[in-house]
């Protein structure tokens, strides 16, 4: 394993006030980087995944271009150019690299993107001092600024994951004995079904704090009884699907995933490799013996769709999911976070509480079966912000939960990520429900 | 304009018992290509659109498959490689040839399509007089088929549009002045906005007689009040929108959408051309002026959806769509059908009745605002036929109310048609909610 | 078989005048599509590959572009619109149909085409009465005109060949049998070398009469002994090839090449088939068992390069070929053309004279390793026709001696045929030298 | 501009005897990279380019393959993985990366790739004490890895140059500000004809010492006199071919050619920029004005050709190029090379000695029009260096002379370089015979 020194080590956050939480979430995303060596921050190796150095980047580039220009008379941009660089799909702020091209920019290189950093987060730092006199969008879009770099943590996570795994080399990002430890726990609790009454429930956002504006408005749906499962369809179920034929078989698939899966190959999970001696999966440790108790991981919608026709069940809807959560009180301290387990994230077998509904919140983004679309009354902001997240409003489907590469603060029962049915990188997984 | 004297002409229909109906939609799949040319019957100028040889065939492929080949004993395959070359999508019924190749198949030729279809009429005719005497499944199988080839005659009509629009010589399809005056209506009512009441209403087929298992299971959801617009979105208001920079202007639209509009520099509905004199279509008559009263067509859901953004409102859900055809009463007679304008189908403009909603039923399938994906309770039916609907539940919006090139018989309120986003040949129009 | 009556049938040339030589030409192009149907003359099912119908409509388009609208004052155009549907790349005649894009026009129909044909033939009969008064200018391109056809006369035969190919059915374009007993001679002559002098050899065309521009200029080349079979290669020689895994093993290919086999899979030349009773191959005839005294055909230079080196043994150059054409005394009457053949056209086994080198002329296309470039001196035309040769002198290969296609008054051993390294759907074939 | 100590500095060279020779040659790959961060050592911008720490390792890897595993006992390979990740076409010698992936490993990282240089180093030294006594074999592998890794340093310069262009910052590789005023000197002499006799000329490799096996046989070819430039093309002279709108008419242009400079909208060299005050070109420097006297670089065979064809003269054949320069005495002294121009490698005008033929060797890689085919007599070598060039004989054309990137020993008058037709980020010019 290489070690680097480019990245400085994580100070402790003593204070939950804006200067200290904007220093605890900036340091979470360096920190992320720091086994990384320069050459790994540059690469693209697929359209989804981004080099590291531009996830630094443009974190960054947000706070500078929505904060510090707007409010800190008198701020000095780091570099003209790199607000054409480090914009990724607004718009409204001009244009920008191809995302096709992200991997092949060795400039700037990693060193100008940390000075960037500490240029902007030395700005921030002042102009935070005044956070509290400022008007009440500034905080709203600094709230917003933080949130997008703990989305943007959790895509270092995955992306590095993917970067790494594609050197025949199969490096390991960092090694880490005790949690290593942990993650392979070979037993868990029996896979009941729970039931959840029927009738009329309200979704989307109805605490206090942030939410997105893809959370709103708070509605009421009508849902009929269902059942869901205590816990996530684990490693040893997912084989026997797979040694059963199921990915041989088009009457489990959506006609497209079939296509897909036919004209790829799949016959695992992504980062799955079958050896003589078993099934084994590429890991933020490199390639380890896949875990038989811990939940199935980096599936597409189309294979956990196919799973659960194959099992006889089906995928909950979103609104299913979140009536469920609400109804078993699912609670973040149920699942596995990115800061609990930050050298190898990596989604662990439930605690065996036989009584509960398990890692609803964390481990993996559960797949629904609900279109990522607005709810009723939903309104784009006005100008950039405005882009955030209405214009991916089609095509795409909901996931919910948070996963162990998600930031923990940053996951609610109403909050709705959205990924295209074919995507398999991120940590997603299977919840059934009938 | 050509005539060609290989297609039969249609024979009265004067019992509608089984053999008749049958002899009557068969009729009507020939009767579409009666004014085409052997040559139109081969090509495929693009992935969606399927040559017309093949539509005569592939539904007389599923005559012969589904039902003379299982109830039909003694029955003789007219040739033994159709099965091959006629199968559309069933991955149960063995290899076919790839869609994208059939428009390079000269051979079977047209003649010998006609001679497969006689020979299957003739077999069909004689089965069908034993209709009562076979199982219920027999029955089934025999309407879901009848449903099909008309599912087919609508394509057909909107396939020979596209095949005949890419010859630079704009050939017309057919010629027929009276009904061509009926189109050139120059006015219709204006827009206003129908409120339609909240509650909870039950949605999907709740009546006697066919339906697709799509439409199932009937079940209640909870709508909150909304409004839905009297009639569909005219071409003069479409025009609006052009003429504000619309296609210019990335706030109205999907990220998607944007990006293909650009890529395919878009800037009006499929089949436009501007000209110094105006706005010119493409049509079964060749290129004539756009008709400023008529329902705009041919727009993708993205320039529908962008179209309502821009005029401050949005499309309906299917839910919504379906809750106001059954408030409104809607009739297929309110609409315009294949049937009565068979020889230039497109939309017309509404009926000048203010006190109504228009054209719920025919003129153009309605964009909605709803993924195409399962109802609660759906199940897929065993063996091939499983196949119909159940795996393209993903990836694509639902559409209402049938079009101008939908056989009247073959809509109902609770009907789901389903398209990619992108889509633009089929006759597609826009109404607006809020 | 399918009989059709849209192409009239051929009436004797009595008389070797421009007029009678002009409609010899031009009713050999429609004799070759008179066994098709009109659908078969509509596809394009791959893009080397241009509908019979084109070739019909383009050649007129040659004889209205370049005399009709030059030297027959008053003649009216067919139709306004075919300049620009049935321009082949002559960018200097303004735009043209996409070269892709010819097999998904359906309009104008074949009979719209013989109809161009018949009013641009009656026109030209008009204007031959005058050709002896014409300036020479006229008498050369009336010259071109006719070698211009003839050279779509190979490719329609050729072009049929692979349409029909593509259709499971394996359809004939004819049958003919008495031709067809000829073609399954099992025997032919054994394979010698042949001694060529070295020396100073003239190279190009420097007899009496036409030629096409890539002729010119004669020069003088030096070239080395050599030696040359003195036959083409065989079916029989070349499967021996193939079962020595000749296709398995890089060590034979050029790297493009062997890339190009590997991505597509080759393992024969195109339209070969195994079955278990041995090789196949799909010709007019359908498919037929492999003839192995014949000459391999439809093989790339590739294949033809990579069979020599794994029989110790090379290609010619161009200027061996024309060297020892001259040498010998090549004579058209020693091969197999389009006219004696035409309802099957095939390369046959060589006559079993030891004495002679068999073929040179007809029966196959013979691949040289020489490049296609212009030959010192070489100018192009003024105008449009300057586009004929000129601008494809780079990156493809020179092929010689004329094959079984070929019009046997098209041949001559200084003519220049040229086709990319990787094209096979012409009759090409291998001869060896060292 | 960044520095990187991760290269060591260059020794000098005191014995030209092997292990010096060997010293000085591996020194200069190195040199070359010493201004690189190791984030440009990683990215592949084109699939023509390799990565810089790709060309590094490759090159060892082939003394690792060909000499220490073959001659040297017990040495220990650096890393198994190796020989796999650095083959770059030999099929011989097992599977391989895809080129097309080599910029997606960020691993090994370059300090790798340089401790497995320093490791084959090291064993190299000390297999190099023996060459003498090793048998010829050795010596001959040993000396076309020394022009090998010579090759790899022209494409590190040219790979480099185009990795760094692609920043839209258009960074500097390193600043030599003595060299950077030579190469502003803006005047030239005259282009002037040169008359070279026709006759028999002998071709290919005849003196002593070392050339690739593309070089040989020597043969005699015939020539027709002819007169060649005296210099290269300069950008002056070809600005008035842009001025003059050579890229806009297609009367000049290969057909293929043509199409691809429509396709990428070619309006200029590669790497040509248009401002307010003149054309700019990325350089080495970053963006410079064009120099008027120097000569044109960074252009395809199309644009040479094209602009020979503009110009009323034509491009050499690789013969009469080779015939001319033994004619005029042609010297490496005449030229500018990599060694000479290290940190800025671009063409310089020539000396202004009206009476000799310049830039024959040195400057710009001159366009012949001549295919890249065997030489008469050529045989592959055996085994796995009969990869090296002989696959490649076809579909390219042959340069002539060397450029400002090759190393100045290893040019001479029969060295055959070879691109396809559409290449330009080599530094490639134009010479002018008729």
């Amino acid at each position: 394993m290489h070690q680097s020194a480019v990245f400085p080590t994580a100070a402790p956050v003593t204070n939950p006030a804006w200067p200290a939480r904007y220093r605890a979430v900036r340091q979470q995303s360096t920190d992320l980087c720091q086994p990384l060596l320069p050459e790994d921050t540059v690469v693209q190796p697929m359209l989804d995944v981004s080099p590291p150095k531009w996830h630094l980047a443009h974190t960054t580039w947000f706070w500078e271009t929505f904060l510090l220009k707007e409010y800190q008379p008198g701020y000095q941009v780091f570099h003209p150019d790199y607000a054409y660089l480090f914009n990724s799909y607004y718009n409204s702020l001009g244009s920008r690299v191809n995302r096709a091209d992200r991997g092949t920019l060795s400039r700037p290189p990693l060193a100008d993107v940390l000075a960037y950093r500490a240029h902007v987060d030395a700005a921030m730092q002042e102009l935070l001092t005044r956070a509290d006199d400022l008007p009440a969008s500034f905080r709203e879009v600094l709230e917003l600024g933080l949130q997008h770099e703990q989305q943007h943590q959790e895509l270092l996570a995955t992306d590095i994951k993917y970067i790494l795994s594609t050197s025949p080399l199969a490096p390991a990002y960092a090694i880490s004995n005790e949690q290593f430890a942990t993650s392979n726990e070979q037993s868990t609790l029996d896979a009941t079904w729970l039931p959840v009454p029927g009738g009329i429930y309200r979704i989307g956002f109805q605490e206090e704090g942030f939410c997105f504006d893809n959370e709103l408005a708070a509605h009421e749906v009508l849902l009929a009884p269902f059942e869901l499962q205590n816990r996530l369809v684990t490693n040893a179920e997912f084989i026997q699907f797979i040694e059963a034929g199921g990915y041989r078989d088009f009457r489990f698939w959506m006609g497209e995933g079939w296509d897909l899966a036919q004209r790829e190959g799949w016959e695992a999970p992504l980062y799955w490799l079958r050896r003589d001696d078993g099934w084994y999966r590429f890991t933020h440790h490199g390639l380890q013996l896949v875990n038989m108790a811990a939940p199935v991981t980096h599936v597409s919608f189309y294979e956990a769709d196919a799973y659960a026709h194959w099992a006889g069940a089906r995928l909950p809807t979103e609104f299913e999911w979140e009536a469920a959560a609400r109804h078993f009180g699912a609670e973040t301290s149920d699942g596995t976070w990115l800061e609990s387990h930050r050298l190898d994230p990596q989604p662990l077998p439930a605690a065996a509480d036989p009584g509960r509904c398990h890692q609803l919140l964390g481990d993996c983004w559960e797949w629904t079966y609900s279109a990522y679309h607005a709810y009723p009354g939903y309104e784009r902001a006005a100008g950039a912000l405005g882009e955030y997240n209405g214009k991916f409003m089609v095509n795409q489907l909901v996931l919910r939960g948070g996963s162990c590469a998600t930031p923990e603060s940053h996951a609610r029962v109403s909050y709705r990520n959205f990924f295209h049915a074919d995507k398999r990188w991120q940590f997603t997984g299977i919840r059934l429900a009938r």
